[in-house]
C-alpha cells in the first residue's frame, strides 16, 4: 500500500501540494489516536461526558432543589505536528452554551524537558485546579481550590527533571466564559481600560519518587492586577458553590471588593502516594492589596484528602505536570476506590470588614473504576457553612429572637459555630472518556 | 507494520502507559469509521448539514417572511468501547447557538438484545419524535408529534427481539436549550425546587417482519411532574411553529397552564412497510392534571401518512429502535420519494377553558435521495388553523363585524371551520450527511 | 488486513448494511487527512488558533485598553463522499460564543472545473475577504473589505480554467452571529418579513499565469435588497473596528442609513506575484440607494499591498479559487515575510448627510513562518481617523475652542487632515493549524 501511495501526489484543498506521513490508527486505552512511525506527528481526541445527579437533605435553612445535569460535556482535539509543535482545542458545550477551555501553542524542546505554551489554558497555580477533571478524586474540588485562577490567557515556560519543576508564566485576561469575556470587551470599548495581567510562577520538589512511590512538596505564587473581566473595574471577588454544580448557591460570597490596586495568592502543596494508598492537601492564601489607606484583605483556605484502592490498583503519579494522573485498576473488571477530604475555606476578614463566609466540608467518596475510560462516583458530603455565609445578604443562616429565619448575622441567636446553614447531600456522576 | 509496532510502548500525554488496539479506517457509506478487528473498539462521526428555504402564500392574515436558513448544523462523535460501552456527543450549531443534543453512556450485554443508557437522550416516547432528523419523511415532524418530551437527562433500560422492544426510562429536566437550563438554575438558586421527573414506558409488537415488510403496533405512556425549565413554576405549554422553522409564529400555542400537580400522556403507534411503500401513524393524547378542583386540561392530536420510492427502492426498519431508517435506493443514481401526511392537533380544552388553538395540516412530500448520505425535500404544506389559534391573541384569525381583521375568537364572523389563519407553503431542503 | 476484511459485513448504529471503503490515514502538511484509494471518498479536519495581543500608542484623544485574546478557535470537518459531493462545517468558538462559519454542500461536475455550492459560505466578492484567514498577509483585513458582505446563505456556481474564472451567486441573509440570527428571526415572526435577496458575480482574469507568476484582474459586482438581519428594517449600516480585535472601538460608523431600497456594490481587483515578490490592490464602492426622494450614499475605499520571503520563499496562487494561498518557505527551518499596506476608506457622503468617518492605515508586517502550520505575526499599524470618525457621536475627535476634548466635528479647532483620533498600534499573532 505505501508503495502504491509514495508516488502519488496529494494536493489540498488550498490548491499547494502538501507533504505527507502514513498515519497509524489506534484506540489508546479508549482514545483514538493517529501517529506516524516516525512519531513527528500525533493527533488524538479527548472528549468526556459526566452525567451528574443529587439529592440534598431536608433540614437545610434554605431549601435546596435536587436534580441532575450533565456537567461537562467536552470535545477536545490535540496534536503534535513536526516533532516539537504541540496545539490544543478544548471546548465545553454542557448546559447548551461554550466554554472555551484549553486553546493553545506549545513548543517542545528536543530535550523533552522544557516547553513554552502561548494561548489559553491553566496558569501553574493549584495542585488540584491543575489535575484534569478526568482525574480529580472527588466529584467537585475543593472550596479553596476556587481560589486558584485557572484558565488565563498567557505564555508559560515549563521545565522539569525526575525531581523538580519549574514553572513560570505571564498571564491576562480568562476567555472562558461568555459574560467574562463580553465584561472585558465592553471595559476596553467604553473606558479603554488595560486587561489587567498576573506573574505567577510555582516550584515543585519530589525527595522520593519511583514507580510505586512519590512524595510531593510545591509552593506556587502569583501577583495580580485586577482584571476586566470583573463585573466592576479594580474589583476583586471570590465565590463559590458548594461541593455540587446543581445546587446553585453560593454562600460563601465575598461580593466585589472594591479599588482593589493588586493580588498576591500562595499556594502550598504536600502530596504523596505508595502503590494503592495516595494523600493529597494544599493551603492557599490570598491577599487582595487595596488602594489608598484601604487596609488588605485575608482570604484562606486548605484542604486534606486521602485515598484507597481496594481491588489492589495503584494511583500514578504525572511527572511532568507534577499531579497525580489515571490510577491502574487492580482488577481486569474494575477497582474500587475510598476516599476522604476534609476542607475549609474563610472567606471573612473582619478587620478589612469583608464578610464573605467561612465553610467545613467532610466528603466521603466511593469510585469504582470499570476501565480506563469509564468510572461511577458517589459523594458524601456534610458542609458546615458559618452565619456570615448568607449569600451576600440573600440567604438565612439562622433565626432571630422571634424564632424566625433571619438572613443577618447580627441577628442570629445560634452560639457560635451553629449559626450558618448546614446541610448534607449525596451526589453522583457517571463519567465516560472517549 | 503491525510487528514493528506492537513491541513499542504507548505513553499517553497524561504521562501514563496505554494499551493499544490497531483500527482500521473505513468510509461507511459515506460516513467515517474506525474499527478494531475485535470489533470491541469503534469511533465514528456523524455530521449533518440542513440548509433549507421557504415561499409562504400572500394570503394569510398574517404576513409571513419567506426566507432560508441552516436548519441542523450537526456534529455528532459517537464511540464503542471495551466492547459494551458506548458514549456519544451531539450537538447543534445553528443558528450560531449550541444544544447539547445526545450526551449519554451506554452499556449494552453480552446478548446484544439488552442495554441501558444514562445521560441527555430522547425518552422512548413518539415514533416520529424518535426517527432522527436525518431519516424523518417530511421536512418538519407533524403537529402532533411536538407533544412528544423528547430529549431529557435519565435512565432508560431497553430490551428488544425481533417481535418486540421493551422500554422503560426514569427521566429528569432537559438541558437542550440555553433558555431551559437557565430557567431551571434560577428555579434551583432562588426557589430551591426539586427539577422535576417523568417515568416513561414503551412497547413494541411486531406480529409481522422480515426483510420486506413489517407491521408494527407500538404504545408508549408517561407520567410527568411539572419541571424547572417551564417559565413559571408548577406549569405546562404546548405551542409549535407549523410545518417550518422559517416561518417564526407560533399559531398553536396554549401559553402557560398553571397550577400543575402532573401530566400524563399516551401514545398508539401503528407503522409498516412492504417494499417500497410504507405508511406510518401515531394518536396521542396529553392530561395536564391541575391542584385543588381545577379541571384536568386534555390535548390530543394524530397523524398518518404514506410514503411511496418510484424508482424500485425499499424502506427499512430498525428492529432495534423500532422505527424506520434510511431507505435503500432503486437505482444507483437515486430514488424518488413520493410521500403525503395528514395531520391534526387539537389544544383547545373549552371545559378547562384552555384555548391553544387547533390546526389539521396536508403534507405533500418528494424526496430526491441521490446517495445515503445526500437527499434534496420538497414539501408543500397547506395548513388550516382554527379561530383559536391566535399565538397567545398575538395572530390575527378572522373579521370583526366591521371587516377588519380581528385577534379575538369572539369578534370573528366567519362561520365554523373559517376563522383562523389558512395558508400554503413551499419549502425545500438539500440535506448532506457525512 | 483487506482480504480478511472484505468478506465482513458492516452494519451501522441505524440497522442498516453499509458499503465500505477502505481509508489511508495521512499527515499532508499537518493537517489529518483520511483518502480512499479512488480517492472518491476523503475526510480533513481543518483547526486554527490564533493567540492575539495588542499594545497601543498612549497619545489617542481615546483612552485605548491593551490585551490579548483567542482571535479565532475554529474547528472544521469538512468530506469529499461520492466523487462529487463535498460538505462543509466549519465553526469558531473563540470569546466562548458560537459563529457558524462555513456550512455547505458542493457537487463539483466531473470535469472538475465547474461546480455548485449551496448552503452558509462566502459570496464570490472581494479578494481579501475570500482569502482564509489561515492566509492573507496581515493580522487584520484591511478597512475597506469590511465592505464585502462575506459569508451569507445562498446558491453559488463557480466555473474556472486556468485563465479565468466566472462566478455567481444568488444569496439571502447571514446566521453567522447569534445577534444577527435573532434579529432576522424577530423580524419575521413580529412583521412577517422577507429576509432579503442579493445577486453576486465575480470575473477573474489571468494574463499571466504560470508556476512562478501571476497577474490576476478582478472585478465583482453585487445588487442587494435590505436584509432583516439588520437593526432596523430596510437600513445599511457600515462600521469597523481599526485593524484590532482588542481595540473594541468602532471610529468609523455610518449608523444605521433608512428607507433603504437596495444596495449595489463593485470591486476591482489587481494583483500579481513573481516568485518571493507579491502585490495586492482592491478599490471597492457602494451605493446606498434609497426610497422616495433621498439621495443615495457613496462609500468607497481600497487598499494596495506589498509582500517579499526574505530567505528564498515563493508566494502560490489556487487558480480554482483566484486568490493567494500557503507561501513556500525559502528554508526547511522557515521564512521571513515583509510585508507593507496602506488602506483608505470614506464612509462620509457629504451630499447625503452620512458622516460616517473616513481612514487611512499605514500597516507594516513581519511573518515568521516556522512550518506550514506556524507563524509568528508582527504587525504596526499607524491610522489616522478624520473627524467624522467619532463612533457615532461617542468618541473625541478633536479640540474645541477652550482647548477641551470634543466630540462634535462642527467644534474641533485642529485644521483639516489634523481633527480626528490617530493612533499606532504594536500588535501580535500566534496561530497554529492542524
Amino acid at each position: 500500500q505505501d508503495v502504491k501511495k509514495n508516488d502519488s501526489i496529494r494536493i489540498n484543498q488550498y490548491g499547494r501540494e502538501v507533504k505527507w506521513l502514513s498515519l497509524n490508527g489506534e484506540a489508546q486505552d479508549g482514545i483514538l489516536n493517529f501517529t506516524s512511525d516516525d512519531k513527528s506527528y500525533s493527533l488524538w481526541f479527548d472528549n468526556r461526558i459526566q452525567f451528574d445527579g443529587g439529592i440534598f437533605s431536608n433540614d437545610a435553612l434554605n431549601p435546596i432543589g435536587n436534580g441532575a445535569t450533565i456537567r461537562r460535556a467536552r470535545f477536545a482535539i490535540k496534536a503534535i505536528i513536526w516533532n516539537n509543535w504541540y496545539g490544543e482545542l478544548d471546548l465545553d458545550f454542557s448546559g447548551s452554551a461554550v466554554e472555551l477551555k484549553d486553546a493553545y501553542v506549545k513548543y517542545t524542546f528536543d530535550s523533552g524537558d522544557l516547553n513554552i505554551k502561548a494561548g489559553h489554558f491553566r496558569e501553574s497555580f493549584g495542585l488540584e485546579t491543575n489535575t484534569t477533571s478526568r482525574y480529580v478524586t472527588f466529584i467537585e474540588r475543593s472550596l479553596s481550590s476556587k481560589l486558584d485562577p485557572s484558565r488565563h490567557l498567557g505564555i508559560q515556560a515549563n521545565h522539569w527533571k525526575d525531581k523538580y519543576i519549574l514553572s513560570g508564566g505571564a498571564h491576562f485576561n480568562t476567555v472562558g466564559e461568555l459574560e467574562e469575556v463580553t465584561l472585558s470587551q465592553d471595559a476596553n470599548k467604553d473606558f479603554g481600560l488595560d486587561e489587567g495581567y498576573a506573574f505567577t510562577g510555582r516550584v515543585v520538589y519530589r525527595p522520593i519518587i519511583d514507580n510505586d512511590k512519590v512524595l510531593h512538596l510545591g509552593v506556587a505564587a502569583t501577583y495580580r492586577t485586577p482584571q476586566t473581566t470583573a463585573e466592576v473595574p479594580n474589583s476583586f471577588r471570590y465565590s463559590t458553590r458548594s461541593y455540587s454544580s446543581i445546587n446553585r448557591k453560593k454562600y460563601i460570597d465575598t461580593d466585589d471588593i472594591l479599588n482593589v490596586d493588586n493580588t498576591n495568592m500562595f499556594d502550598f502543596e504536600l502530596a504523596g502516594a505508595y502503590k494503592g494508598l495516595m494523600f493529597q492537601s494544599e493551603y492557599k492564601i490570598v491577599n487582595v492589596n487595596r488602594m489608598d489607606d484601604l487596609s488588605s484583605v485575608n482570604i484562606d483556605g486548605f484542604y486534606a484528602q486521602a485515598g484507597y484502592l481496594l481491588f489492589g490498583g495503584k494511583y500514578n503519579y504525572n511527572k511532568a505536570e507534577g499531579e497525580f494522573t489515571r490510577i491502574s485498576r487492580g482488577k481486569k473488571y474494575g477497582d474500587l476506590e475510598l476516599a476522604f477530604r476534609y476542607d475549609y475555606v474563610d472567606a471573612n476578614d473582619f478587620d478589612a470588614e469583608v464578610y464573605g463566609g467561612s465553610a467545613e466540608g467532610y466528603t466521603f467518596g466511593l469510585n469504582y473504576h470499570f476501565n480506563p475510560n469509564v468510572k461511577f462516583m458517589v459523594n458524601y458530603v456534610y458542609t458546615n457553612n458559618d452565619r456570615y455565609a448568607n449569600g451576600k445578604g440573600k440567604l438565612y443562616i439562622g433565626h432571630d429572637l422571634n424564632g424566625d429565619l433571619t438572613k443577618d448575622p447580627a441577628d442570629v441567636i445560634e452560639t457560635n459555630g451553629n449559626g450558618g446553614d448546614d446541610f448534607g447531600m449525596l451526589t453522583m456522576r457517571l463519567e465516560m472518556d472517549f
